[in-house]
């Protein structure tokens, strides 16, 4: 397998990425870019010079000199990557923050319909905050497997709230169709991107989606938990309102008057002061996707994974690993899920090797294929080491520890 | 006036901390610490490690060597500057959306009551979130103003929610008597501590208060934007329910179960993953004040402000500036703001003679002081510079821009 994975990393036409990011280690296979991306080396260079320069030498200075638009400079490059037009994306606060604001929004657009719709693979997270908002404001939270999700949209469905690609299984949902179906029965949508930005085209204005929000540390190389974008689509920003008012969202923050008054457009959807080191270590990775194009992204990352899932069958299914992910390539965003009942084991005995996935309760372990920086040699070594850990039967006797962040 | 200043600076116990900070241009008098508090050389080599060493080589293993438990760590070193004992005081969010949280509980846990009352003086900010969450959950926002407010406090009072010092003319409110006066009505008290955090010792604890919220961007030179903390008196942690539930705040995040179970005590206030860079850029300019110590640090302060305040009667009174602060100690924080028609034009002024105070509309002319790193000398310059500005009288020619971000 390794032949013809030096094959394909030969003629990769995004492989002289990799050496855009910093990779002190080049024997550790990461494979948990969908949980935290690489440091990309100009991301480096420019939080120096926002710690050195902007903050300690120009201090207050610098919220004039870029800062203060950062979060809609850095919003409409995303737009780019999603099919949004400018003047509909914008950074703010967590990607849980903004699908408050925005699911909120929603609901109170459409007072007199009763349910929330989501599906039973949603991010736990997403869930948590429909099951809150839907308590708050009187309404029903209804959780359907994906494939029923167009059967249960009806005239009381206010919001469908759903993950472009499901966390756990990888699994792709049809963004133009579910639109389209949520539509007919007068309902608002809103789509998580968190793990599909980056390694996948979405096209939001194109699919007619109304709202978005999604998470910059995974596909895009934002760094640990930065900064969310969310989406509104124009045509929506008049008519919605949100509900944690701050200051930036006011339409003149710096006259200091008592009274909310919502700036116009996307801005409103803003509220305090951003966390602008962390918003500005989105940048660099945010230009190399740009750079490659979602189009070549998708190419490499569909590559990568049939590549990891057809080894994965021919060596792991023999060892109790079944491909929980679609192999269909439509069916599929950018990481590959093998269950297993000992998978916990099995990611700590792979990361004592060298290999590093992630594992998600309760049997899921969870590959995750970076377009800009994983190579094809990777997939092989990861399906090598995998081989090695199920055959040698050790991965039982690992203590159980808390299991890192996503 | 300098002998003077040279004189106090000799005598200053704290003297030697400025040398903590990055100082690129000696010249520039920075009275702006209380919009984007100083570097701490600390938090520059703090962060080149988090970025190059946790982000780019340890990447997502970082997230159980330190990361996850950042939040708490540092919100108990907070704790330590405002009276908190451990376990009440966490970093989430922003100050903007932590009010959003407490206020919202706040109001819930006192669903009978019509009313929150709030001072004029209160940031706008914070004030625009009470309205909004006062129409949101049907109540009334009274806004009094600060000699009012133990007079307005009655039996319809849910909440209570004030700036400890006011934004703009630096006015120290009486904790303990109006958390009192709050606790007689059977309201709850919510205090913004983020012009006072880091300037003068906070008594959270022992003044009874229930709910804090502060910025660590100001006198804890914490970074632009940088994540904010709030506090939960012990007894009402278990009592308050927050109303965005996300990921941070579930009792077993990593259990991936579909039902919102809140954490036990604090943690349940968190939402999103954090932006772990800005996070990571607090601990510096905290030690730092725990060092000096919150005694230390008020009565450098006080010094400062007091200096101030009898340069500019002397000097800056003949020429049309009012002094807006409170003259008595007790009463103020550790700004100072002189108030003036055209105090936009003399703000501009300044800065282009390298002094950098900033702009209050309509009329405010902000000079803030912080001990760490601030000396009487600079005091001294600053009324010397607004003195020359005055004589000059050039102020009316400058251009409207907008103002800065505090």
């Amino acid at each position: 397998m390794f032949d013809l994975a030096r094959q394909l990393d030969a003629q990769d036409p995004l492989a002289s990425f990799r050496e855009r990011f910093v990779v002190d280690d080049p024997n550790l296979v990461y494979l948990d870019g969908n949980s935290l991306g690489r440091l990309p080396l100009t991301t480096a260079e420019r939080l120096s010079e926002v710690v050195q320069k902007e903050w300690g030498n120009r201090l207050i200075r610098s919220w004039n000199e870029g800062w203060y638009t950062m979060a809609q400079t850095l919003g409409d490059k995303i737009g780019r990557l999603i099919g949004a037009e400018a003047g509909q994306t914008i950074l703010s606060d967590s990607t849980s923050v903004n699908l408050y604001k925005l699911a909120y929004a929603a609901l109170r657009a459409r007072e007199n319909r009763t349910e929330v719709l989501t599906d039973d693979q949603n991010f736990p997270s997403d869930v948590y905050l429909l099951q809150g908002l839907a308590d708050q404001l009187g309404r029903h939270l209804v959780i359907a497997p994906a494939k029923e999700l167009e059967h249960r949209l009806c005239d009381q469905t206010a919001l469908l709230s759903l993950s472009h690609v499901a966390f756990k299984s990888g699994q792709l949902l049809n963004m133009r169709n579910l639109t389209q179906g949520a539509h007919e029965v007068g309902a608002l949508v809103l789509w998580d991107l968190s793990h599909s930005v980056g390694a996948l085209p979405v096209t939001l204005d194109a699919d007619g989606a109304d709202l978005a929000v999604g998470c910059c540390y995974k596909y895009l190389n934002g760094g640990p938990g930065a900064p969310a974008f969310l989406y509104v689509r124009k045509e929506l920003q008049d008519q919605l309102r949100q509900p944690i008012q701050g200051w930036f969202g006011q339409a003149r923050p710096f006259g200091f008057e008592l009274d909310y008054e919502p700036a116009p457009g996307l801005a409103k959807f803003l509220v305090g002061t951003p966390p602008l080191i962390s918003l500005a270590a989105i940048g660099g990775g945010v230009d190399l996707a740009l750079e490659a194009g979602t189009d070549a992204l998708r190419a490499k990352s569909l590559a990568l994974t049939a590549f990891f899932i057809e080894l994965s069958e021919q060596h792991l299914t023999p060892h109790g690993l079944s491909v929980l992910t679609p192999k269909e390539p439509h069916l599929r965003g950018s990481h590959v899920t093998l269950a297993h009942p000992q998978a916990w084991g099995i990611s700590q005995a792979l990361i004592r090797l060298g290999v590093i996935p992630d594992f998600r309760a309760p049997d899921g372990l969870r590959f995750g294929f970076a377009p800009l920086y994983n190579t094809f040699a990777e997939a092989a070594r990861a399906v090598e080491a995998t081989t090695k850990v199920m055959v040698a039967g050790d991965y039982h006797k690992v203590a159980e520890t808390a299991p890192t962040v996503t």
